[in-house]
């Protein structure tokens, strides 16, 4: 059951010009699913991307790594079922075998292909399934396939997360569309995070590899369901260059800034939805750290909150548990953390309440108020460190008996 | 349902000469329920302890770590209901009283006196309940006191936890006993990890508190259950001296040699009694990494394997999912961690089989012997860095449905 999300209207989808998107059956692993989905990129595209920093990385994200340097690409493949993940050399020639045959059917070269694989780790990658799929897929290429990408890259996903929105750079109309799957940041053996995002901006492609790491980090890089980083997850932005806009070449200015804006708003919708699908959540948290010295140690303080299997429970119990909040922010690693000055907030989207300072229970909270705010599904854990100025937010959910279901009885 | 834990045979816990232990039911949170402790410690005695590094400390903690700097403590008191954290100013004085009536009591000093607390957090200490009980815990003090103090510093725990064993030291018998309690690294609000150790050795303060430092690290801070740290762990180990070998000075030599030998086995089974009673525990696994660069990073890839929630919901599944292991292995954050290289045993008390190599699933590996491996309730997952020559080994258990359900159910 995902908390707060539903599945996106296709015609709230929008195109973007110069990008086209085709998905096919493959039978990679089980028949009658798309698990095959090819994006064609026109020339000129520039495309930045971000990956695992697991040592498992997967034979795919290797192969990324080293097209994406290159430069010009013009496609990206991804097939679901099989990770390719801890499959060794084998593993790297089936990537590079999938990246050649999309290359002979495009007319391109193979290290123009970025390929990615999600599903399960460990076993082969079917590629003779995986290239006989790839014509039909071809076929399938349209400028509107948003929505049918969407639903192609799930796995164990409940719902396809898909996001578009418009804004005005230079006087011209750039369109934002972008999908992800994940359904916790790693599956039992249905690993991977993966985010798309396509614009048709200008934009260079020094600010566009700044631009993904900034997105990535607000985004992706701040949610967790249980704490596990995957082999393979990945994010790759696209800016095609289509919409007619000044090409942007620093990172300053009215039109920067609203490119930026309009990249991370989606990509932060992209990555929460991911959380609100989390396995077995019932409750969406934000953990909002203030009056840090620095980021890192407000991200250290956010995350310790936001993976203590004890404060994850309680927020499944709908239970204002403030003790094992404070505990947490007590071990999160920040030597010399005043825990007299410190104050914590829970909140929902009606309501905020002072439950803690002085290191200890604020004078003013009574346990009426705190149950109130946790009959929500929206909540939010704000923390003032009161030692700087410095902010970061986490996204995660609750953990539930579902949580152990699912990860128990999964069997692949 | 505690993993291959039993309560102790009364008749195997040594006395130590030179300790006493009386026990009360001083109503601290609770009526008709034995929740307080004193330990009386002859003249002459010396004490060590390490506490916990989280910020929000609790009072007590404060307490004994001023305390013991003075040296000459002569007794303990130990107090379950309410933990006294989170509670500032007053709960300082709660336990500074508590410290001023023991002294009363024995004839000795408030500053020779270690308060220890467990319980709920964020209430105050019933300093008047506590002190009305001690004239009964003083009049229950006898030599063999340990089984009923081990029953009466538990909360949550579902068994006492006690070990006693004896030594050779310099022709002497050295006797040892112990007792610990915890069955989280923190419970709900029913905080705390604790664990005494008293022997009769004579040892200088020097050299016990390097033993204490060293027990603690392989001990109860190698174990996890749910990577949450309480605002009380406090780790205890007392020398009364009465055993009558020439006293220890030096880390060098066949006395130092058996002495620590023997402590730490004692903190080690103590230690791994508290993740045998882990909450919801079905399965109590080992996760020893060696073939290191140094200790730390073993340390790290143990944690993350020990840490991980799909790993600990595929051993209560008695799956042996080598993806999730591999996977954590890979995000432990060694940076140069070269993944062709590592090895990786699925083990119990029977057998122990290569489970990967070169980067994925060992050729010789099949699922009917990672299935045979799991079956058992003892299991070990032996990792080989191929780095170095450092080692480590931390000790969890599983996750299992009735995690979620104490700690979601649970109401203080």
């Amino acid at each position: 059951m995902a908390v707060n999300l539903s599945t996106p209207n296709p015609a709230d989808l929008l195109p973007v010009p110069g990008v086209r998107l085709g998905v096919a059956e493959a039978g990679i692993r089980k028949a009658n699913r798309r698990d095959l989905t090819l994006i064609e990129l026109a020339a000129g595209s520039r495309v930045s991307g971000v990956f695992t920093q697991n040592r498992f990385c997967a034979a795919p994200v290797q192969v990324c790594k080293a097209h994406i340097a290159g430069g010009a690409i013009r496609a990206l493949v991804i097939n679901t079922g099989i990770a390719n993940a801890g499959t060794g050399e084998s593993g790297l020639a089936a990537a590079n075998a999938t990246c050649a045959a999309v290359a002979d059917l495009l007319g391109i070269k193979a290290g123009q292909v970025l390929p990615f694989s999600t599903g399960v780790i460990l076993e082969p990658l079917p590629v003779d399934r995986l290239v006989a799929g790839l014509p039909k897929a071809r076929g399938a290429l349209r400028a509107d396939g948003w929505f049918d990408a969407a639903h192609a890259i799930m796995t164990t996903d409940t719902l396809p997360k898909a996001v578009s929105r418009t804004v005005q750079v230079g006087g011209r109309t750039v369109t934002l569309s972008g999908i992800s799957k994940g359904a916790g940041m790693i599956r039992p053996n249905m690993a991977t995070m993966l985010g798309f995002v396509a614009c048709d901006a200008a934009v260079s492609q020094a600010l566009l590899d700044e631009l993904v790491r900034e997105a990535a980090d607000l985004s992706f890089n701040s949610i967790t369901v249980d704490g596990d980083t995957s082999t393979n997850d990945s994010f790759i932005v696209i800016a095609t260059g289509q919409a007619g806009n000044a090409e942007i070449t620093e990172a300053a200015g009215s039109d920067w800034a609203a490119l930026r804006e309009a990249l991370i708003d989606v990509s932060v919708r992209l990555a929460q939805a991911i959380v609100r699908d989390g396995e077995g959540a019932t409750k969406f948290m934000s953990i909002a750290v203030e009056g840090g010295a620095d980021r890192e140690e407000c991200r250290k303080v956010a995350y310790a909150v936001a993976h203590s299997p004890l404060v994850k429970t309680a927020f499944f119990a709908s239970d204002p548990n403030l003790g094992r909040i404070l505990a947490a922010i007590g071990y999160a690693g920040i030597a010399d953390l005043d825990v007299g000055r410190l104050r914590v907030w829970l909140g929902n989207p009606d309501e905020s309440v002072l439950v803690a300072e002085h290191g200890g229970r604020a004078a003013s909270y009574v346990e009426e108020a705190g149950a109130r705010i946790m009959a929500h599904s929206e909540l939010t854990v704000r923390i003032d460190l009161a030692r700087g100025e410095a902010l970061a937010t986490v996204w995660t959910c609750d953990f539930s008996y579902d949580y152990v279901k699912i990860n128990a009885d999964y069997r692949s």
